[in-house]
């Protein structure tokens, strides 16, 4: 792990609202959860992702003595709040769904149970990481069930909104089903597999396209994928094709070449011919340059003879729902249930549980939002994850969330697999639950 | 300034390219340029930003001894590469248009002119940062165009992709002409002023709406601001009103109250009559949730009362634009210009520059995009940044690129103020470099 970012990376007022609970003495036990409060049209469920960052931040964060001076000299605090931070430590309980499970809105997928101010404090940061990477799995996960059979590699480190984002992406994607990623960082981090194939800039520094590819294959003879798209895509595959004889006596095989730009399903037919009809029925064809959902689904469609995707910019910014419409919001607070009511934003008040159902084949059936002491047919999906700021055991491993987020993806409801679901899935909220939130108005002034 | 993350944040095929590079001799001096191929359709203009972050990247990119090590274990690459990753420094030149430029597609902001291995292992990163900041700039500054007069606020933290966005979000959106951010760590990094004001969950934790107004009122008498609607706003107004005279007697006052949700336009007309009404005219409506160009629009459209905005999401994430399509090609190598020709994707060969026009009034009437040599009538954008791998002087601060980008703005054609501008801005492509492009084209095979 590499070390987390400054602990001053949160909203400046959850450091007003630490020092006026300290004051004011509303130190008593606080329950926040975090959920999606309304699926965008774009998306017919939600996989969670990002809870093992989470769990790392909470056990790790700590006020350094340059940022607590700093604090200090901004003049904007008085000592108790300074004397806090220094001592700083999460002491809560975090429940939550493991990562890799399917979830839709208002089902909270992350539970912090904790003194007011401590769950205050994490809360920028936490919903910060919880956000992004359920966003990015969540939409490779579509990605993943429209391109069955075909490895998707994540190409998005340009694109994505700065440092971190690179990585997250890679973690997020490989959870979702996507083979690997192009970002090296994220194979040191998470053992994600790196892949990687050649760039146009080396292409236009040589003369000739050919004398690149011949200088390439000589340089980088194992996994070789030529890229053929700089100047003229079919031109190019049949100087791969020119070029296989020569390499073949030097026992260099041409593995893949991978078409970048233009009409992806109209060229990769044509160059599959070419490579074909040139002894090449063994090369593969890799593309990439622009896919969208809709380009996958037309992959299938018109049957484009594609064997692996690189996905940049689509991905890692979640392009056509760059934000989910999330929160994480004080549920009960000493005891008592709370809730917000503002318009368009109310919350399901108290302590809460999710219970799965499924039908006969297996597959998800419907899902009841309850208070966490009832209990409802089906499978609870949160669970205990950390105690007295301490993992209750260590995460699994990230192949583990990877088979989970499959299995997860085989049971969606027949129909789910398609761009546009019809249907959505159904959430039904428990009785006990309305009745609680009609008690917590009655008694809110 | 933060250390800079692992220099293996980066393509597997940007080592992959040095590889082959230093094992076929393509070593001479290479020119990558940076551009936006296309403004989006909802854009009329974009803003450089980032430049100073690419600066100190170059200035300071190492491999450490644990990533060098990391990278011979990997298998994948010679010793001859992990040498020249141990020995790797910057040595080159870098050209760029100043931050707070106002830009438009096609138009380089950024040359890099280096050793072909050198000026290709930095360009994952040199974009993943330069095309962050520029988006967002680009957003923020369509945002300041729409809301004149009022105090804008960088609430974005929350749902920016990851760590480093955060900061970025809150620089790009400075220089654009925000007042300032919620972001802690913005302020120590950047002197970005923060804002804060109160979280429901605080207002929540009391039994009584008003019991939480005062508790907040004297844990954090100065800079008083009180949220406003969590449950009722026009209630939580008149008990403001109710609370100011209490406080008046102890020297507090209420600077203002925030609205976080519900019709933002209806409610400040409500809350500004009830403040009025009970004698707080001097308090302030800083409103915010939700808020996207169109809110602006419709704030000043219906002369909405408010004074401040906090703008999240749709900030931090560009969300109608979460990535421009841009990119860092090779335009040059050893001395002959290059370019790419692949569909949709066709480059401008050779080292540019971008001349500018202003009419009578001092605003931009046009632009012309050369090659270097040319010299056009009107102001030059592209100056030397960098020498042999070190700036060639102090960045300009803060503050100047903010004076730059203000003054950008006002230049702007007229017409280029509204929320979706008719006509698009000129940028004429000069004889010389469409002759050197059919140059280039007839002698690359």
């Amino acid at each position: 792990m590499e070390p987390g970012p400054s602990a001053l990376l949160t909203d400046l007022y959850q450091l007003n609202m630490v020092q006026a609970y300290l004051e004011s003495g509303q130190t008593g036990t606080a329950v926040f959860e975090f959920f999606v409060r309304k699926l965008p049209a774009q998306r017919a469920f939600l996989m969670a992702a990002g809870l093992e960052q989470v769990l790392d931040l909470l056990e790790t964060l700590r006020f350094s003595p340059d940022e607590l001076d700093w604090l200090e000299r901004s003049g904007r605090f008085g000592a108790g709040l300074i004397d806090y931070l220094a001592k700083f430590r999460f002491s809560g309980e975090v429940h939550a769904m493991p990562e890799g499970t399917v979830f839709f809105a208002n089902e909270p997928i992350l539970r912090v149970t904790a003194p007011l101010p401590e769950a205050q404090l994490v809360e920028t940061r936490l919903i910060n990481v919880l956000h992004f990477q359920s966003l990015i799995a969540s939409k490779a996960a579509r990605m993943v069930q429209l391109a069955p059979g075909k490895l998707l590699v994540d190409f998005g480190l340009r694109r994505a909104h700065g440092s971190e984002a690179g990585p997250m992406v890679a973690r997020a994607s490989y959870i979702a089903g996507f083979a690997g990623s192009a970002t090296v960082l994220a194979e040191k981090l998470f053992g994600i597999p790196a892949f990687g194939t050649m760039a146009h800039s080396f292409i236009q520094s040589f003369d000739s396209e050919a004398a690149a590819f011949e200088a390439f294959a000589r340089a980088r003879p194992k996994d070789l994928v030529l890229l053929i798209d700089t100047y003229d895509t079919e031109a190019a595959a049949r100087k791969v094709v020119a070029l296989a004889r020569n390499l073949r006596t030097q026992g260099i095989k041409i593995r893949g070449v991978r078409i970048d730009s233009g009409d992806l399903v109209a060229l990769s037919k044509s160059v599959r011919r070419i490579l074909d009809d040139g002894g090449l029925a063994g090369t593969t064809i890799f593309v990439s340059g622009g896919i969208e959902e809709e380009s996958l689904a037309a992959f299938a469609r018109e049957g484009a003879p594609v064997d692996g995707i690189g996905i940049g910019t689509s991905l890692a910014t979640s392009s056509d729902v760059p934000a989910l419409d999330c929160a994480y919001k004080l549920q009960e607070y000493a005891g008592l249930p709370r809730r917000k009511r503002s318009a368009g934003k109310a919350t399901w008040p108290g302590r809460k549980q999710v219970w799965r159902r499924y039908d006969a084949d297996g597959r998800m059936a419907s899902d009841v939002l309850s208070i966490e002491e009832d209990v409802h047919e089906g499978e609870p999906l949160i669970r205990l994850m950390m105690q007295d700021g301490r993992r209750i055991g260590p995460c699994p491993s990230l192949q583990e969330v990877r088979g989970r987020a499959r299995r997860e993806l085989e049971r969606l409801p027949r129909g789910f697999e398609v761009l546009k679901p019809r249907q959505s899935y159904p959430v039904r909220v428990a009785e006990s639950l309305e009745k609680l939130a009609a008690t917590v108005d009655a008694t809110t002034k």
